[in-house]
């Protein structure tokens, strides 16, 4: 018999445990029906475990952690304005520890408008808005690289490096060729800022042009970072697959789930796609503490990053069921979604648990 | 008598030179109202000037333009892809230089809804389209420092820097709660991604904290850039002044025109507040090749920059007559738009020389 899908749990603060309760009432409703045989182990990384202990994530976390297939999280960060959290402690130290320690190299973020969810944009349908964001996620201006000179005094400089190497870069551009070849508009954009960032932005389009002349049956295209914002308000429906450097992809993705409906829904994986660590799957929203341990948050978007966790470790670790069992769930989320028409998706007007519910039960 | 008020013409390529004509017709039949003495000196500085002449702008150049009080600046760029200008030599050769040379610090991008202008965004209005971005116009990942290591073999790195300084910022910073003191609302909200930027954003992030101290009638509150994006297209209404790094504010600023109707109207000014050099005014669009020559662009963003031109510069220079003029002319833009219910904005309906016209009339 195959091993069992091990799933580390990451809860986190705020409303993370409650999507994920919500998640993982969903995975126990479906798995059975496609014979998915799964494991859960969960763990208490976060800014509360973090101001209790001390402790963020250490080296040997992460050796425990890449024992697992995958990575389930709902959202890291305490108050936001606790001093005690100052300096991206908690994102640096969780989030971005794992994305960069386990070479979680494409962030991937589809932007589709579900059915019965309304965008803000006028005159916008599910045709208009249905694209998919490949984010590099281990390298810019993320890297952490800076400094300072003569801090706190009038002559103070403050340096913080963007940095882009070929195999970075280049390997995030060849996933989102192969993701774009498997659509069918065919279609990828670049996104950047060459005309400013010369050497970073040269980096990448030369690389994507040059990448671009083994995939004749995609056609590609080039967006200033600041047009491409631009274009999603006015016309979402010019993009199809877009591969974008760290920040800038981290901006316009927000903006993506933005148009989408918001935060209430929108879902991303971390992918380490050549599967030698787990990736690692959350809602884009954070732990919104104002509405935490009320049953008001919507568990959509960390159900749908449950779809995509089972789909895509699926796929990377050839188990059928999982695949299946995915694509089940993210058929179910599209079948409950109608029923917000007319509601808010931010503070639902279902409970938490409600919902959960909802999609467990249009399996 | 008072000297007239010397204006530096540089019309640009593509639809540049369209929408500064039909400004000036503007501005002929503004001045005399106002008692307003100007003469206008045209330059060639141009995509198309450098494609002729191998010349961008040099320190000659630079000299001469000190010599005026203002610049109005139509757009310049070329093609798309002409390999001849690709690197950003006509962004760096001219606009940036310009920027950066004459130190014009503050970049002035008001997002104002404008009667008769329709936003993309459901069920908002000019109440809840109505705030300023004061994008920071001299530092950041503008100021062209980086490089290569390994250019061109699959080892290639390049690194792109981030530089602020406490100078640079603090007078920004400054510059945001003065103007956020005599608005209505008198609220400013930083916008940069200290979460993740811990060394920039920690530069900005104490300079404001340590300047709100001065200013305890604005009211003050921070956001992340991609939360930004967002609360744009959700809810525009929580802005009323925005203070944000150059290379965010390139990016939220395009936005920001997105909601207010689309570059066919937005207006900027890059500001030296300081007198010690010209400040410049640009329509935030670009030279649109596509449209060029064809009597078909809008030229009401650069009317407008205009109008801002004389605004600002009146102030600077203590020209009561110019700042007359400006407010003249906003207001006669104001008194336009509603023709424009309903049609095309970037392609204007009504001809380029036609709606320079129409403001003239509204005088
Ligand atoms: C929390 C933060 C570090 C993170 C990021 O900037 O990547 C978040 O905004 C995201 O997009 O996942
Ligand atoms: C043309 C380009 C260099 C410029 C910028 O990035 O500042 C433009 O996008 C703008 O916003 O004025």
């Amino acid at each position: 018999m195959a091993q069992p899908l091990k799933i580390a749990q990451i809860a986190g603060d705020g409303i993370g445990p409650e999507v994920v309760g919500a998640s993982l009432e969903v995975l126990r409703a479906a798995a059975p029906g496609c014979g998915l045989d799964y494991q859960v182990t969960e763990f208490p990384f976060s800014a509360a475990h973090f101001l209790e202990t001390g402790h963020v994530l250490d080296d040997q976390d992460i050796q425990t952690l890449r024992g697992f297939d995958s990575i389930l999280l709902g959202a890291v960060g305490g108050l936001p304005n606790d001093p005690r959290l100052a300096g991206g402690v908690i994102e640096k130290g969780i989030l971005l520890k794992l994305r960069f320690e386990l070479d979680q190299y494409i962030n991937l973020r589809p932007v589709n408008l579900y059915p019965g969810i309304e965008t803000p944009l006028k005159g916008k349908t599910d045709e208009h808005i249905n694209f998919v964001c490949v984010r590099e996620n281990t390298e810019d201006l993320y890297c952490g690289v800076g400094g300072y000179v003569r801090k706190g005094t009038p002559q103070e400089v403050s340096n913080q490096t963007m940095v882009s190497t070929r195999f970075g870069v280049e390997r995030c551009i060849r996933y989102a060729f192969e993701l774009a070849k498997t659509r069918e508009r065919k279609h990828l954009t670049l996104v950047h800022k060459t005309n400013v960032l010369t050497f970073a932005g040269d980096t990448w389009h030369r690389a994507f042009r040059e990448i671009a002349e083994e995939y004749p049956g995609v056609e590609t295209n080039y967006h200033h970072v600041d047009a491409c914002c631009m274009f999603m308000v006015q016309r979402p429906e010019v993009y199809d697959v877009i591969v974008v450097p760290n920040m800038f992809g981290d901006i316009i993705t927000d903006l993506g789930a933005a148009i989408a409906g918001g935060m209430g829904i929108a879902a991303s994986g971390n992918l380490n796609p050549d599967g030698d660590a787990p990736s690692m799957f959350e809602p884009v929203h954070g732990s919104a503490p104002d509405i935490a341990g009320q049953n008001l948050a919507n568990p959509i978007a960390t159900i749908d990053s449950l779809g995509l966790l089972l789909r895509e470790t699926g796929r990377i670790k050839s188990n059928a069921a999982a695949v299946q069992c995915g694509e089940q769930i993210g058929a179910a989320v599209k079948k409950v979604t109608p029923k917000f028409a007319g509601k808010s998706l931010d503070r639902s007007d279902y409970g938490t648990d409600e919902i959960g519910k909802m999609v467990a039960d249009a399996l």
